[in-house]
């Protein structure tokens, strides 16, 4: 393969995630844009093109083919500006074509980020929009929505690895009660000052969803959005005044519908193979990631993803909130920020926002919940069940 | 820049353009992608990734996130696979990107095209959807769709340069005739044997769909797919048991809302930008452009569009059909396949089967429409108004 460019992040920004329905997705965009242009130390004319994630802009604000509207209003008129959809990971697939852009030498400088307004949609048009992510023939005719998707992995996840359901749920409700007193302390989640001291009982008996998945082990709808600019490491050296974050390694795989998936759904065969894609391209393995922000749809998604990626053997992961391993101060911290359980998931916009918090603690720059001595962390993004997934390793050392 | 490959088409496919209410966006984009594979004497396993296109599919069959269920319907299971969204250009943006991959060595062999279903969704869900391409926020809500924004160009154009609107409507009639002949004589096309001899006066007096434009000037709702696969020319020595059809160049560009472009919607900026990228990544000019395929989603369009792109001056594209330049004995052929208007426009395919044809004029396979010693062609695609530009060159000359 012809020689590839180290690439680094330059700057991240994002809005708070909440409600916000005085805004559009051009106007959220714009705010996270800035944010992360603010602290970029570039000048606008440096930015040779966009790459956007969105999920459902036609279904919540009649809006497509979004991408040079939000060129045209950050003041990048006429660039190149493209718009990726993989549902939850869409920012994410925009993050690593971006990447592999700057690191082909396509560019030496460009934005990506993502953008969505779910909770303004409210729920039934929300709802009806994620369920897209899904086999929109089959699947959804069949009455199938994320819940359930995700509640029938936790029963098959009791089978399979033979633990019992109320069992099951116990562990679970300690990755919910992690998420959300990390969200109540990150001052841009959706659930800012709010259900930092759940306890198990608090999530067993909020309201049933769909069961075994309780109110409190789903993330909620959220509007929001997020940016970053990444360059070649060469760029980068001329204009940063402060260490680089280095992009060392990116994964991308899918699936197809569900039931052909089958048994494969607790393995999440295509983040084994996009995890694996991304250590490989990075030159380092599990034990090299200080810590993950994880797509925690829904408390059992963290488990299932924390195997899946290699980070614990299949069936395992179950009890590792309940154990304190994937809190701040275990061996593994995952989802310091809070994760989509308690920052929020404004879907197109989740991916570039986990970027956000890995960079912001690799820098130092976390101080309501930094992760101690982080050097390396990776980030984990699903799209539906399983169709499109996407892995990204970063680090503060080079290669 | 590092050093880039030489990038070739193996193969081409396209399902009949038209109504197809029994088929799903997957069981059409398998059909064209198997006619692309078939001829390209290559096996599955050796592609690599998917770069799809799809307009609506969330608004026309509930379905977003398609590009893995794609993948693993034709046999690709777990391979990236990514949804591209550009309105019109959904499937031209896909493949510009793919090239772009495989041209910087992350791929050596990569499927890519395009799949919707416009007229099964009907009249009303499809012009809703069509109207998500321009601003969602301001300008559908003032009652813009898709006619609107063209009659408004076409009564600029008449403006601007000074030419009566009955003498430009007559100058347009020329344009739709001369694309339902060659949709009509056109085995994949929509209007395949039909509207093959309109007359001027059968335009003029067809239905008034948005002064100034009748039913004629329009193109239709259209189901149907595209595909191609691409490769390095590598790869492509070691399979193909043809010349190859090589990628000279590729541009993109964007626009924002159509009240931030102004006077400039007839000069069609993003257009002029894009075609001089692919001009300059080329190093070819309009001259060596042997025959295009352009975007004439209206007639006033195709006017458009040849001016920005540089075969004509501003103002003079106008009367091109009428005095026979654009036919296909003329001296820069348009459209041979129909184009939009009479092969018909199911969006998020468009862009490849603009390639579908040009692949095939090149490769002298293009039986029942040739265009004489052809060797170099141009497509353009145009997503939205202006939103989202691509244009692409290709000949069988190597650079």
């Amino acid at each position: 393969m012809p020689e590839k460019r180290d690439v680094v992040v330059l700057g991240v920004g994002m809005t708070k995630f909440g409600r916000h329905p005085d805004k559009s997705l051009v106007d959220l965009f714009a705010e996270a844009f800035f944010e992360a242009f603010e602290e970029s130390n570039i000048e606008l004319k440096d930015i040779e093109a966009l790459y956007f994630g969105n999920f459902v802009g036609e279904m919540t604000d009649g809006a497509a083919n979004l991408a040079g509207f939000m060129a045209d209003e950050i003041g990048l008129k006429g660039i190149p500006a493209t718009r990726y959809e993989g549902a939850c990971a869409s920012s994410s697939v925009a993050f690593r074509e971006a990447v592999r852009a700057v690191a082909a030498g396509y560019y030496d400088c460009v934005a990506v980020g993502g953008s969505e307004r779910l909770a303004s949609a409210g729920t039934a048009i929300g709802t009806r929009a994620l369920a897209t992510a899904v086999d929109g023939v089959y699947e959804i005719t069949a009455g199938l929505t994320f819940p359930g998707v995700f509640a029938l992995a936790a029963r098959l996840y009791s089978k399979v690895y033979d633990i019992p359901l109320e069992k099951l749920r116990e562990m679970m409700a300690y990755v919910s009660i992690k998420n959300h007193k990390y969200g109540a302390i990150n001052p841009k989640a959706q659930f800012y000052g709010k259900y930092g001291d759940l306890k198990v009982e608090d999530v067993l008996n909020s309201r049933m969803i769909c069961s075994p998945l309780t109110l409190f082990d789903c993330c909620p709808m959220t509007d929001g959005a997020s940016a970053a600019i990444i360059a070649s490491a060469d760029f980068a050296k001329e204009v940063l005044d402060k260490e680089p974050v280095y992009v060392r390694g990116t994964g991308q795989a899918s699936a197809g519908s569900l039931f052909r998936q089958k048994e494969e759904l607790i393995k999440a065969i295509p983040r084994r193979k996009s995890s694996e894609m991304a250590f490989k391209e990075a030159g380092l393995t599990p034990k090299d990631i200080d810590f993950v922000e994880i797509h925690d749809c829904f408390t059992i998604a963290e488990i299932i993803a924390l195997e899946a990626m290699g980070f614990f053997e299949y069936g395992k992961a179950c009890s590792a909130a309940m154990e304190g391993i994937t809190w701040v101060d275990g061996d593994l911290p995952v989802n310091p920020d809070g994760g989509l359980i308690g920052k929020g998931h404004p879907v197109g916009a989740t991916g570039v926002s986990q970027i956000y918090t890995v960079v912001k603690i690799l820098r130092g720059e976390y101080k309501h919940n930094p992760v101690k001595d982080a050097e390396t962390a990776m980030t984990d993004t699903l799209g539906g069940d399983f169709g499109t997934l996407v892995n990204i390793i970063l680090s503060v050392h080079r290669r």
